[in-house]
């Protein structure tokens, strides 16, 4: 089957911070979507994504919002989606195509089956592995997802069109496509990304509450600041990750714990070998994985 | 007093690595220093220090390398202080003014009181807090301690001159001078920067070590790489720097772990409320300091 030519006259971003926006945009700039509708929870935000171009038009109401759309992206915290989901569904019309950019999926795909089980032949989900420590309207570029990951976890029920079609939007966005199932994917991210930002967020917390917390943060240099940089991660979206995903982080943690326990023995031993041969293979790992990039 | 012109005609470093390499270049481009003589494990990275001009003579020989040297700067990993020491002293001449660029203390003091004992006047410990997951001579250069900082612990028994001469070497390497006591400094140091490696390198020696560790490297995002770069440290240097602070890194430790069994009662809890109050806190203080850097 010949893809037909991508174009979708009426895209709805719900959700106009930096992954709706960039997205919004990105789609605009390849010239695969003629119109863009805003929905979101705020007023200045979805007035700054107009003026800043991201949308064409700002609706509040999901009726109006959803007439006539081709492709529905869901960019909220994941956390909102069910309610969100509840809401939009009685006025989600039959050609409409649905994605969604949630950084976890196991719960996503529960709220679709929950609220989207009549419209679930068009409804795909992906996650776009997108760097976020900046957050809202602002941040939005076309160019965020260009060589960047996107991961799609199709539903057993969904049409292969739309599945073809989702596909080609987040390409159109520059993203590199990739497919896991959702447990797959939920695994793998609660390792390489949620359990570090659940402990970056952990020590910074950690350290802010000392008495000698100014001191402290007078010395903390590069190493710092790099370990550090997910801690500035938007808070509400991480709540909704750790909340979503917690069976997996759980135990992500569990197993870093154990990790942990190990280096504490190493130390109370004073045993360098030990610690030597730990560091070595972490740093080769470390520096491998870098060189690949 | 007034201090005197500050010139070296004879530096003396040992170890011409990162550190080491990079303080004869910066002395040598803000012209303090006439002649600088190299010391080492390694007789290719004394060579490659050579060629690069970071030195200017190569010693294999102690008596030869601090015959009429002003000034000694020891900069290999702090496991190798107290040896070093002990292998010098006895050559070691009456006007030569000594510091150390140990990334600990307490160890480095404790080699200083039992292997220099008779020139403690001139021995000024100091810190240099330059990021340094790169080593070797080709990684030097004289901008390294622009703009950083370095911390001296001055010693009871050093000589107000040697003080001012050690801190003026530095100063002239464009680093920016603090001072604590040795104590202070391993605590604070344990806290922002040997903790964060430890858990950066415990991570990613966890994930390298799992059966699908491949899969989940090629999910790994900028989040992660920023997260584990300091893991591609130098893993010797990190091993003396863990064995030689472990009583201020065990307490720093203890503290992490019970934020972490903190953070995961609120996970097993699915306490959204409590993780958005902690992700806040911390991205709030993240945040505020990296804007104040």
């Amino acid at each position: 089957m010949q893809t037909p030519p991508l174009v979708f006259e009426r895209l709805v971003v719900a959700g106009v911070g930096l992954i709706g926006g960039s997205f919004a945009a990105a789609l605009k700039a390849a010239g695969v979507v003629r119109h863009v509708v805003g929905v979101g929870r705020s007023a200045a935000s979805l007035e700054q994504a107009k003026e800043l171009g991201l949308i064409d038009e700002i609706q509040s109401d999901w009726a109006a919002a959803l007439k006539g759309a081709d492709l529905l992206l869901l960019a909220m915290p994941v956390g909102q989606m069910s309610s969100v989901m509840a809401a939009l569904a009685p006025h989600l019309e039959a050609q409409t195509l649905v994605t969604d950019a949630g950084s976890t999926k196991a719960d996503v795909i529960e709220a679709i089956y929950t609220h989207l089980g009549e419209h679930i032949a068009n409804v795909v989900p992906a996650h776009p592995i997108a760097g976020a420590e900046k957050s809202g309207p602002a941040a939005a570029t076309a160019e965020l997802y260009r060589g960047r990951k996107v991961v799609l976890t199709p539903l057993p029920e969904n049409a292969p069109h739309a599945i073809d079609m989702v596909r080609a939007a987040w390409a159109a966005c520059g993203a590199q496509m990739f497919q896991m199932s959702p447990q797959e994917h939920d695994r793998v991210f609660a390792a390489v990304s949620h359990l570090p930002h659940l402990l970056a967020f952990g020590l910074v917390h950690d350290l802010a509450g000392r008495a000698n917390a100014e001191q402290l943060f007078k010395y903390a240099a590069s190493g710092f600041r790099d370990f550090t940089r997910i801690a500035g991660s938007h808070p509400e979206m991480w709540r909704d990750i750790c909340v979503a995903n917690r069976q997996a982080l759980l135990a992500e943690l569990d197993a870093y714990l154990a990790e942990l326990a190990w280096l504490r023995a190493l130390l109370i031993q004073s045993d360098g070998t030990g610690l030597e041969k730990l560091f070595t293979e972490a740093s080769e790992a470390r520096n491998a994985w870098a060189a690949g990039q």
